[in-house]
């Protein structure tokens, strides 16, 4: 099977595609090829001998580069390009022209091959299409009424996917990620980072910022489990979903107390030291719209999608899978 | 005030500017110019002295023509164009280029105005909204999931509209409309044509054709009451919305078999026997998905929006306001 992987330079994307290089066949097929496009050069780890790998740079805002990614007609096809949320707020045109016409764009093109050609299609949405006020218990049909523009745009995604998939122009499967938690990388400014920078900095020796009450909640899943709820995704029986094509990812539900607990149990008391609480209105004002509650996800239980069930595991998921095992400075 | 009619030729459009012509105040500020913009060339009834109303044909899927519409600042616009369920659902690009498209260029146009123009925007959203499985009832937090392509593109214009007001681009009041009954003018080819030919038909000497069963059920407004909607969400206070724009409207929910009580009641059995019984499976199979259920309409009618309260009151108000208060062949 050819698999084609828009935003494959991202985070989930270059986890994803390094995860099937090395697991190189889904339900039982063997994949042959794989094409990571993105906005900028990206490329990947060790191939597996079998797997052809492309790696493009293109623009989905552009119709004619969306037909050009789907005119091999690839079987399976993950959309996970986005502008994030803080972009999304703070440039009202490039979240709508990437994140909903963009979408639209690669729907397009694939609605326009021909009758016979339905793949599968994985579109990454987000627990962000969820708004205030929140019920104690987030249900999977709780009403999608966002309260940013990237919310918007991927609730309006979800519901693209829905029409174009009962319209049997592709087979549409939406995960709504929570958050992810540990994000790895460098400590990301975005009012969001700070869930994961308490946790990251400190397991590497360095100090982090806590800005923010430790009252705001989240819901949280590892990368791992991220990519695993993308692996699953593809091989799901899509027949069950109905009409309603998008699924809440379950996920960990936890305050920053819960976190900086979690992060006392696995790493000790002198690596929770390292974070320096530095309260910041302006951040707390944005977080205060992120008490999210925890999620049933009920769907998605049901089909077989999984992820840590404390915060401890996300915790030691991020040295085992990023730090060789290794804590600076912890116990 | 200054106000803009988008859509302004269809029947709705035509009652609400021939109803603001007669009542040419809202909120005690007095109208000084209607605009009434359509794909096609469109009038009105007799206009008051001091009024001045424009009739132009407009393409809303051209950006360019958008902008010309807004360009002179309206105080309150009305957005009621659209393609029919019908239509959107046969023709998939028209549905999207005018449902989506359209919107969003006369909600960009009002964006790209200046910071400190921000028009009342009333959009005429649709119990189509709603897609099953319906809960016994429709409470105003019923998930937004629908099983067409026109409730897609209602509500992709619904969370437009919130994003759009919450960043202050414009002022936005959505109604989600029943259905209007009785619909005047001719007989209805759609499949929702039904619900009102069997009522129009007969009280006119007409005989109608019932082709689905009588335990059919929808949600009914007159277009006097549709009307009224339209007119009082340009008074409430937009403050108490907060961030949800949309309200679903009430509506009287009736069955076929109601209707026709009602029809017996009001007009006599002459009347109804004008109504002949020819199941067509085909159409039944349409409206089978539309065995909608009552909505609360809570939040509307604390604002104060308000109908009739059984379908008699439907059948008289057509009695009343279209056939000059006469039945043909009636009691």
């Amino acid at each position: 099977m050819k698999i084609l992987v828009v935003g494959g330079g991202g985070m989930l994307g270059r986890k994803l595609i390094d995860y099937l290089l090395q697991n190189p066949s889904l339900n039982g097929k063997g994949i042959e090829e794989i094409t990571s496009a993105d906005a900028f050069a990206n490329s990947n780890g060790a191939v597996a001998a079998k797997i052809k790998i492309n790696h493009l740079v293109t623009d989905i805002t552009d119709m004619q580069s969306c037909r050009q990614l789907v005119k091999g007609k690839p079987d399976l096809i993950y959309h996970l390009a986005s502008v994030v949320s803080g972009e999304a707020e703070s440039n009202f045109e490039k979240g709508y022209l990437v994140n909903l016409d963009g979408t639209r764009n690669l729907f397009e093109a694939i609605r326009e091959i021909s009758d016979d050609y339905c793949p599968r299609v994985i579109y990454t949405s987000s627990a962000a299409v969820f708004g205030p006020p929140y019920p104690d218990v987030i249900e999977d049909d709780f009403i999608l009424q966002p309260r940013t523009s990237y919310g918007t745009q991927k609730v309006i995604g979800e519901l693209l996917l829905n029409d174009y998939s009962r319209k049997g122009f592709l087979n549409g499967v939406g995960l709504r990620l929570p958050t992810i938690c540990v994000r790895p990388g460098k400590p990301n400014a975005a009012a969001s980072g700070v869930f994961s920078n308490i946790i990251r900095e400190p397991l590497s020796g360095q100090a982090a910022v806590l800005n923010v009450s430790p009252d705001t909640r989240m819901i949280f899943a590892s990368p791992k489990s991220a990519v695993g709820f993308l692996v699953h995704a593809a091989m799901i029986d899509t027949s069950s979903l109905g009409s309603r094509r998008s699924l809440t990812m379950p996920g960990v539900n936890a305050t920053i107390a819960d976190e900086i607990e979690s992060l006392r149990r696995v790493a000790g008391e002198k690596v929770v030291a390292l974070i320096k609480e530095e309260f910041d209105p302006a951040a707390q004002k944005i977080v205060d719209n992120w008490n999210f509650p925890p999620v049933t996800a009920t769907r998605a239980k049901a089909l077989g999608f999984t992820c840590e069930s404390t915060f401890d595991e996300l915790i030691i998921s991020h040295i085992d899978n990023e730090l060789g095992g290794e804590i600076k400075g912890g116990k």
